[in-house]
């Protein structure tokens, strides 16, 4: 065991550790080292060492966000922690208890033009639960006291310490707590390098006391008659971990001939009488001449939902315009108002909140039945598209989804990939996720690769082109898995543009918007140790499948070339041909 | 020419064309598609298209710091901007006028759960000259005026488009006379792609006067009895463009023999009597014997600055402790407080001051001869150590800087790199850049080749491998040209680490500190069509380097392997050689 000579550096290991903040992912730099030696000479950390930060965090991330604990990514002062940015902001808006740290100079190092000095305070500030600015020690200062720092004079050590012990408790209460990302920036005064056998600080064990939700005081008995006396209601379940709803109240919900349960392949909900597919229920309603009155058929009186956010636009749109009487909204710690006719935030689980408003309306209600005629309708259909169209992404999805092994964990890219896995049933077993909290494209393939570190099955990232060369420095991280799988479908551009209203067959737009290119993931798989596999045809595609997933030494990345300029109108043509 | 018929897009590209803002960074998005087809359609505009937005950043900036003109940068709507970020804290610190665009959902939409959306208004003020938070069109947005704004309302559309030419004209003014990066925030309603021919608004052109620096009062009596009567005086130079001094200043402190004039291969300044590797001066004064004593030698009554920041430490540390009676930096905008001893800000430039003090005391003085006699001696000790050494960093160092063919202009990565550098004379005829405003290992390679595509003379970078693989998705630029090059460095990590004081021989220090690897750049050479050219001992590099500047069809990689373990040994025993 060994740890940084300087007392705040001990702190916030031994937090940590008191804490239980077990995974430590470390950029290198050389004002952290106080850090990078306490965590890497005791045993208690697992240390990953990873050089972009940029990668860093999305990796701490997905390995946070599996473990649904906190994990903690560290980096070097001045523009490092910029890099962590983006996976901050996913966290931020998806619940994830990510934990900056950011080791810093002492404050007046900075805006004097020293090298790798920036304003690190607060600067994650926009997208936190937390920042702590810890306080310079000041015994570990008495040389720059003297020359520079009369300001640290005017605080004891005792002092500082007790600060710093404060504000490292309230940010672990915060992550902990509210599964938000919080940040931890700490300065160093040279020299960096000092270490000693056992922690010279006694730290206090300062608890902050977690403010619990008011679950307590909901009136279950109001919220179950207006659930009981409404004859069309919509559950609509956003992004979820695996087996968020027990049992009875999934089987209870699927038998509710009054209750239409809306899932996508983010929410991680299965039952034959869930409705998995919004789009392909959707989609033919906007194109119907009778548009008006199906909508008004499906428009709820009261819509409930929970989970993170949601992936179609269109179900969106249609709730906006036909807004539910009531829209509650079942979650410990917010509520979106998403549809903006949000009525009420009931602060507490799902599983609580369908035990207590108990069963719906039974008796005669034709709701649900009616759209199962026709969900049975576009399943149907879509068998049939499939046999008539040739090799594209619609096809190689289908492909790809219907032949990932049960238990996997799948991790699907922004942004084609998860619209697209929306439209294809998906065996119960598989959990998925995706990076839906900003929808962004910059850390899919790092976030996968953090998240199956821990998994005690095997991941599969599907990833589009764009997400994949985007975060080709997930690559570089010496801890992927043998078993880890990637399926990258390679439509030589950004394909959801053509899909957009925006499209044209200028170079314009082939540059600006597409951004096609010729790029294959062959020379990143030799660089960085996967097996690489091609293929261009269904033919190719099935036949690989059949090997993809057994054990390997590598790990794999098969690659699918899809024709860019087809997949839009196959896509396209599916709805037109359901509807 | 076709305009998007937003009118906040007319505007914004109107203004960009009466003020002279012409090369426009674009990565690919669908909020941002107003500007996107306003920009494209329009030829005054140069358009070029990175799909990275960390890249398409350090691009645009490396753009702009070689034309010395605000270059803008434009992304889409969620975490895609914040990838700007490491970029934008660069420009801040290195006084360049990078302009970010970020296109915004509009405001009701944030925070409710939509995707690609997060809290883009003032994200990025820590580092910005000013942030320009433009209003949504109320004439754009008749639609979703009833359905859920209000506030809209509140304001005709003649008070926004008021407002949003008079942020837009701020922020360019900002740019323009203060060279800070800027940020124009610009919310847009769907649809998004309409367009029109003419454009619809009528802009009134404001023009926001700039507050002029106050040169004015400068007493440069005093200055220049201080100048004249202070017998010990330094000159030294930070980060400058190349001939920043008028020759007939330059020839005038090169002769005055009362004046130490330091300089860094990033100052972009030359003179044979002028000191340019100042740590060889330096680091045999902290091995003597007789430290104190030649520091006080050393230490200057008057210490004159100007440029940017000042790459050695070694100096920092000298003056901070030995400090001058007077320290002016001469800059129209702002001065660094660097050695904790700074007494006058001079608002002008370096040429007028000089011009203004008069040439120092001439008379008898040996502080300068005596400098100069320290530095022939450790010319001629660096000869005899490079003859006596293996093959190393510090050999290939010599090497490669010796052969840039005259008039090239040269990048240096951080931060290995750029202090080697220091060490070997530099042909003058060069001209020298590097990202020294955070110093940051995150873009070197994007900023290079942005610098390149104007450049009159070709262009080379020099780099280590943690730098280069960090930015590997520079590569990925359609712009690059042909005469191109780069210089890799690659001793199979963070060569500096081996060199600070925390090495140890340990496989926590391999992993945590140096981060050792085994890649190189041959596979990324291949992807991105780059030739590659591999050498491993001096005369494979001698022999390479005859060819690699030629006229070529694609641009080439120079990759050369040097060993991990020794090369800190051999810096450091060159500091031992020469003192």
């Amino acid at each position: 065991m060994m740890y940084s000579d300087i007392p705040s550096a001990q702190t916030l290991v031994l937090y940590f550790k008191s804490r239980g903040v077990k995974n430590i992912v470390i950029s290198p730099g050389s004002r952290n080292a106080p850090l990078t030696i306490s965590f890497t000479k005791n045993p208690f950390f697992k240390c990953f060492s990873v050089v972009d930060e940029r990668c860093a965090a999305f990796f701490a991330m997905g390995m946070s966000q599996h473990l649904q604990e906190p994990v903690a990514v560290l980096c070097s002062s001045g523009s490092a922690m910029l890099n962590f940015y983006p996976a901050v902001a996913e966290a931020f808006y998806s619940d994830i208890p990510l934990i900056i740290v950011s080791a810093d100079r002492p404050s007046y190092r900075i805006d004097i033009g020293d090298g790798q000095t920036i304003r690190q305070e607060n600067v994650l500030d926009k997208h936190i639960g937390y920042s702590a600015n810890l306080k310079q020690d000041v015994s570990h200062a008495t040389n720059t006291i003297s020359k520079y720092g009369k300001h640290l004079l005017e605080e004891s050590q005792m002092e500082v310490q007790r600060y710093n012990e404060s504000e490292i408790a309230k940010t672990l209460t915060v992550a902990f707590n509210d599964n938000y990302p919080v940040h931890i920036n700490i300065p160093f005064e040279e020299p960096l390098y000092g270490r000693i056998e056992e922690p010279t600080v006694e730290t206090q064990n300062i608890e902050v006391p977690y403010v619990q939700g008011e679950s307590s005081q909901i009136n279950w008995e109001e919220l179950s008659t207006i659930w009981r006396n409404s004859s069309k209601k919509m559950v609509l379940v956003g992004v979820n971990q695996p087996n968020a709803l027990e049992k009875e109240a999934l089987n209870t919900l699927a038998n509710d001939p009054t209750t239409l349960l809306f899932t996508e392949t983010t929410s991680n909900l299965h039952h034959p009488n869930f409705f998995e597919s919004i789009d392909s229920i959707i989609a033919p309603i906007e194109k119907s001449e009778h548009k008006d009155e199906l909508f008004k058929k499906l428009q709820p009186d009261l819509l409930v939902t929970f989970g993170g956010l949601i992936v179609s636009k269109k179900i969106k749109a249609f709730l906006r315009e036909y807004k539910p009487k009531n829209h509650w909204h079942i979650d410990t710690k917010r509520a979106n108002d998403t549809f903006y006719c949000l009525t009420r935030h009931i602060p507490c689980n799902p599983n609580e909140f369908f035990k207590n408003v108990g069963d719906g309306v039974s008796g005669e209600s034709k709701f649900k039945a009616f759209w199962e005629d026709k969900k049975d309708h576009y399943e149907k259909k879509r068998e049939a598209y499939l046999e008539k169209i040739p090799f594209s992404d619609f096809i190689a999805f289908d492909c790809i989804i219907k032949t990932i092994p049960k238990g996997y964990q799948v991790h699907l890219a922004n942004s084609s990939t998860v619209r697209y896995a929306q439209l294809f049933p998906l065996d119960q077993s598989l959990k998925v996720f995706c990076n839906r909290g900003t929808s962004g494209i910059d850390g899919s393939t790092s976030t996968a690769i953090g998240s199956s570190i821990y998994s005690k099955d095997a991941t599969v990232l599907l990833t589009g082109d764009l997400s994949f060369f985007y975060d080709s420095n997930a690559l570089w991280n010496r801890y992927v898995r043998p078993d880890f799988r990637i399926v990258l479908i390679n439509n030589s551009g950004g394909g959801i543009f053509r899909i957009l209203p925006g499209k044209e067959d200028t170079e314009e737009f082939e540059t600006f918007f597409e951004t096609s290119h010729d790029l294959t993931a062959q020379q990143l798989a030799e660089m960085y140790g996967f097996e690489h596999i091609s293929v261009k045809n269904e033919e190719e595609l099935e036949e690989s499948l059949r090997e993809f997933y057994t054990e390997s030494n590598s790990p794999k990345i098969l690659e699918v070339a899809t024709p860019r300029v087809l997949n839009n109108k196959i896509l396209l043509g599916y709805f037109d041909f359901i509807s």
